[in-house]
């Protein structure tokens, strides 16, 4: 299938339409209406039908979306159908946290070790996966082929850590420190700020008042 | 000020700018032109003008933006200006990660209490905040005035806990349970996926593969 350019706005929804996919996937629904996707993503089902249309019309009339091919079509827009071997950096509550979520792997996103700088941390596995003290880093980099770091650190070590996943081949920073990398134009950072979310809540708790 | 009706598009991009001129204020940065800003904050002048203008525009020429009073009036307008007591459901990693985020308290959050089943955790503190067990739940949020809490429990548990919390007055529900919650209109759900951020990256990393 030849791919349109495809606005971000659709882009930034894609990983909530493959998530819901998925569930219905998991449940064994085969197909689903527009308008019943809508009710279960409480989104219009004009929006769904424009959005799903750039990847070239995969609903048909009086069929509805056929769950599993749309699933597999979102999931390799995203880049979902090959995997993506990935470490974090900062094995601390965030880091292990996020290293819980088996989830990943069902999506490709492999986690192959964690690295921290406590010692009391040497050794301590999760889920099976070490975690690896920091100046093992550099080494491990050049041995495994790891595409994504996920940096759950404090910020005053971001910047250096960065650098050093930089020049051992790493092409996608998930930046949960609280500072911004200056990188080069070929490494895709993206920046997760929890607070952002709870900053809008409290906004939206101040509209409802006004009602 | 009378404040207008303003987009979503812009509210999201608020924290944002909060963020941002909360670390030129600590830096002792007490003016901003729009250019400087545009540079730090990676978007362009006029958009921060377009964007910031919608508060009755704030700016002016030659002198640039007033860096504490912006960061006030942005504060108000997301509800930043008075206090949010918050508890935390879940004090696993996640909970714990969150609880630890002491500059949420300079926003206005107050940490009130972590709460989880696993008896182990009884009595523990985090950052001098206790750890109850969840059944205490009802009773603490009879006697405590708690606005918004936090779910980072496992997906089963979270509907119910969900129930409890809003039959006893809580109105903002930060959702971190992949599940979603059908509560009354009147109470705001922020739900958070970490996983679609690292979508969102992998997208990237396939655009940038192409080019």
């Amino acid at each position: 299938m030849e791919q349109r350019k495809i606005s971000r706005a659709v882009i930034s929804r894609l990983p909530r339409y493959y998530r819901y996919l998925g569930d219905l996937l998991e449940a064994g629904v085969e197909r689903i209406s527009s308008s019943d996707l809508s009710k279960k993503m409480h989104v219009t089902a004009s929006q769904i039908r424009q959005d799903l249309n750039n990847f070239g019309g995969f609903g048909q009339q009086g069929y509805g979306y056929n769950v599993k091919y749309l699933y597999t079509e979102i999931g390799k827009i995203l880049g979902l159908d090959r995997c993506h071997n990935f470490i974090i950096i900062g094995a601390g509550n965030l880091g292990q946290a996020l290293a819980n979520y088996a989830s990943f792997e069902r999506s490709g996103f492999i986690l192959k070790s964690l690295f921290d700088v406590n010692p009391r941390l040497e050794g301590v596995t999760i889920r099976g996966i070490p975690v690896r003290m920091v100046d093992e880093l550099e080494d491990f980099l050049k041995n495994n082929d790891i595409e994504i770091a996920a940096l759950t650190l404090p910020k005053s070590k971001a910047i250096e850590v960065a650098d050093i996943l930089v020049d051992n081949g790493v092409k996608g920073i998930w930046n949960f420190a609280h500072t911004d990398l200056s990188l080069p134009k070929d490494v895709v950072v993206e920046n997760v700020h929890l607070s952002d979310t709870l900053m809008k809540l409290s906004y939206n708790l101040c509209q409802q008042d006004k009602e």
